[in-house]
This record gives C-alpha cells, structure tokens and sequence, in this order.
C-alpha cells in the first residue's frame, strides 16, 4: 500500500542508487523515460540532482512545467524501465504503448506511475548554466511516497524478491539490490 | 588484482549507486571520508557529481588541490567506511588509525585507497555558484581502475559475497548489491 514517507526521510529512497523512472507532463501530454543518474542532494528540505540529456522529450516537459517524478521501479518492472530507455515520447504516448498506470500525484501535475515502490514529487530548482552546460538538473521533492510493503519506518525491507530495487550498470543489464547489512560502529 | 578501466566504460563503476570513499590530499596532508551521493554525469570524457559538505576537511582539500578519487569499497570494507565517515580528518589521521593503505595514483596526487575494488581520478570542474549553494561538485575522471575480480569486461561480476558493493541506506544500515537480471529487451 502507498503511504507518505516524512520529507526528511525522502533521501533514503535513493541514498542506495536505485535506477529510477521519470515521469513529466505538460499542457495535457506526459512521458516517462529511464533514468540512471539521480543522487540525493540535501535533507532537509529534500533536494536532488538528476541528469536528463537535453534531446528528451522529458526534458522539454520538464523545462516547460518546472515539476517531476522520480519513481523507482522494482525487479517485476525491468523489462519496461528497459522499454522506456529504448523509445521516444515525442513519438508515442508510453504510458499506452507499454500499459503503464498513472496515479495522480499531490504537489505536481506529473503522474506517479504505478507499480512502482518509491515515488518523489519534485520541482525544479532552475540553474541555466548547469542545465545548459552539464543536462544536470536539480529538484526539491515536495512529496514522498512509499510501498509500506517494502519501505517502512524509514527503511527498506526486502523479502519478496519481485520487489527489489533495480540498478542499471549498461547495455540492459541490471544488478538487483540484495540483502542488509548493519556493521559493529564501535569496533576500528 | 588492479587493471586500467577504459574511460569511456568508467561510468559503468558507478552506474549501480555504490556509496563510496572520497581521497583527496593537499600540501602534505591527506583524507579520506565516506560519501553515498555521488554519480554519473557524462560517458565521454566520462564526469561525475558529488556532494561534498562545506564544513568537512575533505571539502578544503579538494578545492585546494582541484583533485579527487573515488574509491569505491566492499562488503568487507563496511566497517570502515562507517568509521571514517564518522571522524573527521582534520584531528585525526583517518589513513593510520584505520590502518587504510595507499596507493599511489597515476594522474592525481590524491591517493587510491587499498582494498577498495573500483577507483576514479578525478579533476575537479571548478563550478564556484553550485559549490556554493548546493554543496554539489563536479569531477572529469582522468583515470580509472577496478578489481579483475569482480569487474572485468565492462561488467560487474559479483560471485564473492565479500567483495559486493556497499549502498548505505542511513545511519549505518547498507544493503549490499544481489545477483545480476537481464530483461528481455523485445517484448512489451
């Protein structure tokens, strides 16, 4: 179930490096597209920087309406996010071609898409030059969502296997994410 | 056992979201600290970014010395990673209290740290307004390397459990990376 995670804690859902969806819209068209680059950027208030190459149809989305959605994908989802990097949404409306889901998002009109485990709603912070220079865009996050069946009380719990976060390295092929591990802090 | 990386595939290092060990050093000194936001910026010449907090001494030395290294560290390195992100290296000589080796690097003076199993010189890219605002900085890697055995090819090929990438979740809870998937790239 999709519950709100405290916007203190939103950097958590990508402090691990997952590879991302992103979701846009503007005056009655929306894309999505995958996404690799996305770090957090500050805690509090929650920022982010994304890179978003400036031949995208997203990126003119998002220049257009200064909002976006980061959404994180699980493993069930791979070959979609895959399908999403592959093709152009100034050709083809995505969301139809590959039988995504949108939900309404509360802060920005981007869609969340559904299916996915994380979800942060962000505007854009604009700084030309590094847009311009670098395709390197930042985002204050103005909402947070979460699957409660893997992230809860801050943190991520993965049991079903199905439900891992995804991490492109090239080409199509991904690592998923494994288990936790809490290392001794006392001991050096 | 150490082996160049092509700079074009360097990005590949970091592409999964490996939280890492930043080296910098300066006139004499030298630090190393733990940092989980850093990525991608550009393949070729390859780029990264990295958030770097204005009151560390890693901070100080790297716009100092305009050089940096990305040490990307494993499993059995969680211990550590913790301990130096938690003391600061301007009271304390992080490298001999946690008897952390060194090796010399081959563009940057900053030093590649030992037992890591991915590292990327780097120069900085003086950007002052972002170092500023957004304590966000931004690197062309000049070099890089990587463990033959657990990344070779191109590829990430984790069979050791000990040698996996870290990926701090917050307060010193890391997941570690799982197993490899590859979708299908034809169907929708």
């Amino acid at each position: 179930m999709r519950q709100a995670v405290e916007l203190e804690k939103a950097y958590r859902l990508l402090n691990h490096g997952p590879t991302v969806l992103i979701s846009s819209a503007h005056a009655g068209k929306d894309n999505v597209m995958a996404a690799a680059w996305t770090m957090p950027l500050d805690f509090s208030p929650p920022k982010v920087a994304i890179v978003i190459d400036r031949n995208t149809y997203t990126r003119e989305l998002i220049e257009a309406s200064g909002e976006f959605v980061i959404n994180i994908p699980p493993v069930n989802m791979a070959q979609v996010t895959l399908a999403v990097g592959d093709c152009c949404g100034r050709d083809t409306d995505k969301f139809t071609q590959f039988q995504l889901g949108k939900i309404t998002a509360s802060q920005v009109k981007a869609p969340l898409v559904d299916g996915c485990i994380g979800w942060l709603e962000c505007r854009l912070i604009r700084e030309p030059h590094i847009q311009q220079t670098y395709d390197l865009l930042l985002g204050e996050v103005v909402a947070a969502w979460a699957d409660d069946r893997v992230f809860n009380h801050g943190r991520w719990h993965f049991s079903d296997d199905a439900l891992r976060t995804l991490h492109h390295v090239a080409g199509g092929h991904f690592l998923q994410i494994g288990d936790s591990l809490t290392p001794d802090r006392t001991a050096d």
